[in-house]
């Protein structure tokens, strides 16, 4: 403790950097003292944050940088949740980690419904992960040439990014957009079972250094093109956008479930018609004069939880909560589905190594390789188990009364 | 440990639900019990959600149902950051969760940057937090009538709303919104130090059950009003949203830094014009080719990290993701801002009371009441740090090279 | 003709400007010598742009630089359409101008079936004129003054702007947007029969240059506010924007109509079930996954037609395709509505004081002052009327064969 | 007239409809009359909408019903402008049919300085028309099984697309998106100098039977699918949409000219940062913060004009209001450029054969087939040059007084 205490001081007198602790201590002890040089600056007392089981030194090396401890979220379990999907097919219990009180009972109570009624179909209907770089040249003529090239030399480009990953396979570079004398190639990618943002980083790099220099070799090196940013916003990552809305990103999810009209009744306390009418004055006519890019309810908030209990990153979080909620009367009952273009995730790297993490992945089958697609399926069932409570809440609460007094 | 064998068989018999634990067991076994279950189920050997300090008691009050442990997301802190606010003065060191490598390292240069630069100023230019019912009327005749009675009897509608609250206060009812016969009244309320959508929700529900008692006295009751959904997506609550972006949610957050040329070099190992441009190509143009409302490089990784520190809730990072970056040379180096204009934050309920979270916001000096406006200014702050740091990390490694090549 | 000829060697010698004629020579003459000028350049030999009626002199005036003439656009008549407004109210032969064949075919069969089932309701929700220049200041600091100072001097600054102009109003000057140092007032009129763009932004460039005056008197002079451009995007003119689609600009006008099941048989071909569908799929899912902000079939047909007709400026065609049609299915048929949040238009001033312009306003009893609400009733009956037909083709064209192959 | 008068009665009690004119006799009559009842009905004296010279036969074959006359639109020209295209290399003196005053004076002006600085480089990047009907399935499973049905059978649906037109090609069925269970296939075809909406549409109709009927062989016929709507809004057309400011539609064209310092100073009166500043606090953040499709300041004039001169179809004015405009200072001077893309337009077909119309074409020798590229690059020009001219207004009017105000 003594030697903490000199530690610390040497800390406060900026000899030594928060960062170098690491290369003078071991990984528990570099953390402690950081931390407790966060105590003495900031006045404040760790009870708790000091209070973890995962492995500091794996977190260190992967995870994060200057570590003090760690956060603990609560975490809850939804289900049984049926899944009849083409990787996913049983009963799952869905692990949630949140802080929002009665989110993990409302996605608990969908699942509850959709098992029942002889659970949900959910497929991937799209998987990638795409980088976009922004490459200047000088003209519009350079710009096109530019696009052509890269068409035109889409193998060349292909082998050369490949280099730089066993998992990650470079599929298309699509579109490629100019705008003025400014080229935005959309590098997509299959990554396999990660996630994939730093394999496609590196990867697009790669290619981007061989497409400088090849273009260098043209016309008598009079071509200049140069790669200003490895990520041009076209990518679009972390940001909502409609590009992924349209093309995709992640995985393109997409479930359905229909429900009986007996069943709506006894379960959701409601009709198919007031669930069509909330998806339709809320979901879309809402949505649409807001300028929203979120038809739905609150496919963010099942996302986050399931991104959080199962260490994806939780900035994709974004991403994940554009998508379309569709609730349509049929003959005998209702078809509900939730579309979700865009589920940047994976089920190994990142955060999915953190041992609490790793222990939900494993709650549902999911640990490891082998597995993103069946995971997938799992988070399109879980958003839709989540979307159809909160619209049956909405329809039962209020369209019911509504009924006598607004007839036509 | 016989005993909860036989509780999980009948759990797994359905003669018990999960969620009746509660009732039957101190929260520390329905706890274990549940989790039990789910091993047994899922055949799960749980080594470390159940390595949590939480009380599991409060949490399962507030924050979850369902409770089975805690997931454990790594703990870093950037700074210190050097903030000149109305609320927060001086140097702060900033907590940030996640499992994404680099993050906190790179937030961390963006405030070694700013603080040796003098600080960054930031101030909340809005505040407020919203919702938005769809009522549904019998034709445009009566929607309009709505809308005029809305306007006309604002104080009586904020009575009665604010009775259901103590410190939430409805602060103006707008816009209202009327889309054929539908109408969405976007209520807009102070909520004091709780990010607040619980309490507007509920002040909005009385609200709509006077407005729909007081609307059937118009008129010999001719007039039909009824709120199909309390929220009508037009709040817009965890979607991304126009409505949003140009009015703003939450806290709106500007911060700003001014950086001299001889500085940007020193530290940054790039020049004002690299980073110009490159907000130009990459947050601007790829931004508007994408339709996307983020023209910023990563606000939700800042955002992200910072929400899972201090207990905000996961779901909002989609609306703090969304925002504008500026970057501009002046005649001695750099003006450089963020623009956040939704950010939803509370330092009070939902997350923030959970033991880890609390010491966070502890470090920040933001745990309680009167801190919300303090806080909102730090995020403002690691926000400007973040996205300076990547900006001038892809102007450093990219455009400086460039400078030979394409001088025009 | 001699003479002619030796004038339009002056202009190829550039001995003379085309814009010089004007002076030089009464109207028609300049407009013939401007005409042979341009065959003799282009090898053209004009036939028909020669053969117009309309004024020249005061087109030149107002309307037109450079004058070689006039386009003829064929004018067809929609109707009777009959119109339950609380300006319009009758039946009313539309005049539409347009190259699309089977268009007004369209309308008239849209405004027959409405005619028939009793007429529609038509109701102007908002009426407006919005200009919002762009201001620098230095500093987050000074923004916000400047907002403040705004807000609190909104009566001087209303004075000032209206000393510009005998119909404009300023009614408010709001939101007041800040990103970044930058403020973006958006100044709100009313602009009584015109539709006003120039009227807002010569008062809205006295009310700034009054504004930085002022701010200069504000602490000694310390705060620097500049008009960088009086037009800073926000207003927004001529663009499709989020603002606009959420707060309204030029009439935010909905019609609606109620159509009997056995009337939609006979008329449409098809039921109400038909045309909620395709609305459903079409008009929302459709519009929603293309990122669109036009959750409309084809508003901008009948607006563009109806603007041709009667002067308006077909710029601003672009902000009438924005909109929401919402069909939906009630116990005795079909509540069908068009929501349309920006339709800038007037009755004087402009393009609506060409000759075959005004007859075409005059056909509809809208020509000359106080008539511009009730063209606004009649533009959203037309843009009902079209909407109907359309989708009513659709519906009956197609998902009537549906029926029996998509039972569920 | 006697004659006439009887037959107007005969309109008015409804013994003949206005329409069945057209049968009974000659073209020119048939107008005639249908002009007399409306001013009968409507107690207007039409002394202009008469005065026209186009051929009121062929007008009533292919572009207007219910025909009363004409609207004449004031025609002005704006150059010459002299254009580095791949198609269109000279100079070109624009025709612009508008009411809106300034406007043909502010694209002269920038014709005569890009003409002066050497000229624009223009070039088409993408060139296509789309249609992307809604198909309606049972399921996901079956919505999946559509889409890899039609990627598997793309040479046959050609084929059978084909069939239906001399010019249309079916180049690409891409995105193919699947919402819930219903399918949007953007079917993209080169039309060559048609704008091409209508040949599209009747080749997609035949594609969509013969996929529906080669689906019904599919597994003994249980695979369901209908088209519902031939247009399901994601072609998109007429509406503003992401899908084609990304995926283009119609032309996509970029311009860009390259000024010198001095040239700015000489003919624009302002600098070259100037410029750059008014983009970047207008075009850019101010269209961002608006939530905005259009980063430009008024492409939406000098598209309306041009349409209007040479017979696009006004609707279409909505789809070339987007784009983003770019500038930039670089050593010598400005990079300034234009990128439209969304611009669809035809030289035959439609509009395009009206007489005035079919002149304005010939004027810059854009008549008729193989013409539609050069057309483009045309419109790119004069676009270029209207923006140019209003962005240095500004820049001149205003930022010069600030720069000693605003130093930094």
């Amino acid at each position: 403790m003594e030697d903490i205490t000199k530690i610390v001081e040497k800390l406060k007198n900026k000899e030594i950097k928060p960062y170098q602790l690491d290369n003078m201590f071991d990984s528990k002890k570099s953390v402690e003292i950081r931390r407790k040089y966060i105590e003495s600056l900031t006045d404040t007392a760790f009870k708790h944050i000091d209070k973890y089981s995962i492995n500091e030194k794996e977190a260190m090396e992967k995870n994060i940088e200057n570590m003090i401890g760690a956060v603990q979220i609560p975490l809850g379990f939804a289900g049984p949740l049926k899944i009849n999907g083409k990787y996913a097919n049983g009963e799952y219990y869905i692990p949630l980690a949140t802080t929002e009180g009665a989110l993990v009972a409302s996605v608990n109570r969908g699942c509850g419904i959709i098992t029942k009624c002889g659970g949900c179909t959910v497929r991937v209907v799209d998987d990638k992960m795409t980088r976009a770089p922004v490459i200047k040249t000088n003209s519009i003529i350079d710009a096109i040439k530019l696009k052509e090239w890269i068409e035109n030399n889409f193998q060349k480009i292909k082998e050369v990014a490949e280099t730089t990953t066993k998992h990650g396979k470079l599929i298309s570079i699509n579109p490629i957009i100019i705008v003025g004398r400014y080229v935005y190639p959309r590098f997509t990618y299959k990554t396999g079972d990660a996630m994939g943002m730093n394999m496609v980083t590196i990867a697009t790099e790669k290619a981007c250094n061989f497409i400088e220099n090849e273009m260098k070799k043209e016309e008598n090196g009079s071509i200049k093109v140069h790669t200003v940013a490895l990520s041009g916003n076209v990518c679009t990552d972390k940001k909502p956008a409609g590009i992924n809305l349209i093309e995709g990103r992640g995985k393109t999810i997409i479930a359905e479930v229909f429900l009986k009209e007996e069943e709506i009744k006894k379960y959701l306390k409601t009709t198919s018609k007031a669930i069509e009418q909330v998806n339709m004055y809320k979901n879309f006519i809402g949505s649409a004069i807001s300028n929203s890019m979120g038809f739905n309810a609150h496919y963010a908030n099942i996302i986050g939880a399931l991104f959080l209990a199962t260490g994806q990153d939780e900035a994709h979080i974004v991403e994940g909560s554009m998508g379309i909620t569709v609730a349509e009367c049929v003959d005998d009952g209702l078809y509900f589905s939730v579309t979700l273009p865009d589920v940047p995730i994976g089920t190994v790297g990142g955060g999915t190594r953190v041992e609490t993490q790793k222990e939900c992945l494993e709650m549902i089958g999911c640990r490891g390789g082998d597995k993103a697609l069946k995971f997938a399926e799992i988070v399109g069932g879980a958003v839709l188990a989540g979307e159809l409570s909160l619209m049956g809440a909405l329809a039962a609460g209020h369209l019911a009364k509504a009924h006598s007094e607004l007839g036509r």
